[in-house]
């Protein structure tokens, strides 16, 4: 880690390695740290050269960041909604030099439309929190707990917002736990983000799934294809040899 | 095959071994015969001592046929709107002397409340039609079209109909194609039969699924189990230990 790197980071802050083309990443680990659904999102997200992206609650900015060097998309944007947190991200971005590609902007995702304007990316990822905001919240709406629980904005707002800044044919990339599939898929259909490609992914190839990646088309007709599963772990701490590819790819 | 098996048969029709507690099951290959889909369904579905269940769309009446000898249940009812498809029908109850267990009703699953009363039964099964009208239809409305396509009743006739007959907490489970996996869970969202549980059958481990196995609960709340997968080759023409277990129960 250079001298450089390491002036950039304020109190509670770590740099860690994104493992991917040389990419580094500022986190805060008393807020929330990154995990593999937000890797798997970035390999399992098809962004098409020149295409525009954007990524709804971005957090520390990891799925803008990955998405800038696996696909050929033109720029991608981040937003987040606590300010800290996009201010983190944007250092990140600068960290990487990725100023021209990687935008992070700070506002809310039910506000979507009037920061971006209507119909106007190729792309749009995400990986919400998982929970309902009753869901065992003991916590206060600290960074973690909106990270987590659905405090700040619904599934509804998610696909809802995201529905009105696709352009019509436009793609939609989530990742979310197995137990709110069917919820998912109920408010994507009523939001017409037609579900198209789903992928289960298990920790082992006999378990129950533990996330599940969905890609849905803006006015898409209805027909799904159910890929093959994606295991984690060929045996305890060893990676299969295609989650090796989708993670350091 | 005793004469009296033979006897029983009409012109075109043959005489099958279910595999199941010595059932056999009368078959017209011209019209149609009964897949791995039903048998699964009839493993998957859960009928508790002392329910009853109606199967919608019961064709040569195997699933009312399998689910008597693999469950508790009580009483097991088979709607088929083909008249020809259910005098058959109630010739293979008559053939397993289970009149006392099994019936086999003549009408349209869009008449299904007016038929048995809204509310009357514990646990409804279907195995649908699992192309629409439009699909690949060439040929007339024979009763291998009624069998594959939305001729004779749609999805949504289905899964109203089902939630109209179900209790209040009732179960529902149907047997699909995965290409029509969030149609089918939309569907069920909307008519308060609530996805609880659903697994997904591949042919071969590394391969896509080709069925889709889900169970839904009247009024339920949102909360759903993904299953492992349930893979049927271990090799080539060779099931997997699970799979002969699922089969031969």
């Amino acid at each position: 880690m250079s001298k450089d790197f390491e002036t950039v980071l304020r109190k509670g802050e770590r740099l860690d390695d994104l493992q991917c083309k040389g990419l580094f990443i500022i986190q805060n680990p008393s807020w929330f740290c990154f995990g593999m659904d937000a890797v798997l999102l970035s390999s399992f997200a098809v962004v098409k050269e020149g295409q525009n992206c954007l990524d709804l609650g971005c957090g520390n900015g990891v799925i803008p960041l990955l998405l800038s060097a696996k696909t050929d998309g033109v720029s991608f944007t981040g937003l987040e909604l606590q300010e800290d947190v996009a201010e983190m991200a944007q250092r990140s971005v600068c960290l990487n030099h990725l100023e021209q590609k990687v935008s992070i902007v700070q506002g809310d995702i039910k506000g979507a439309t009037s920061i971006f304007g209507a119909a106007s990316f190729d792309v749009v990822t995400c990986n919400p929190p998982y929970l309902t905001s009753g869901h065992g919240l003991v916590n206060q709406a600290d960074h973690k707990a909106i990270a987590r629980h659905e405090l700040a904005c619904s599934l509804t707002d998610v696909v809802s917002n995201a529905a009105k800044v696709l352009k019509p044919g436009g793609r939609f990339f989530i990742v979310h736990r197995p137990f709110r599939l069917a919820e998912l898929i109920h408010i994507m259909v009523e939001n017409r983000v037609e579900p198209k490609r789903m992928r289960l992914v298990h920790p082992y190839r006999d378990k129950e799934p533990n996330m599940v990646l969905i890609e849905g088309v803006r006015g898409g007709r209805a027909h799904m294809t159910v890929e093959p599963p994606l295991i984690i772990y060929e045996k305890e701490q060893v990676y299969t040899e295609e989650l090796r590819r989708w993670y350091y790819n």
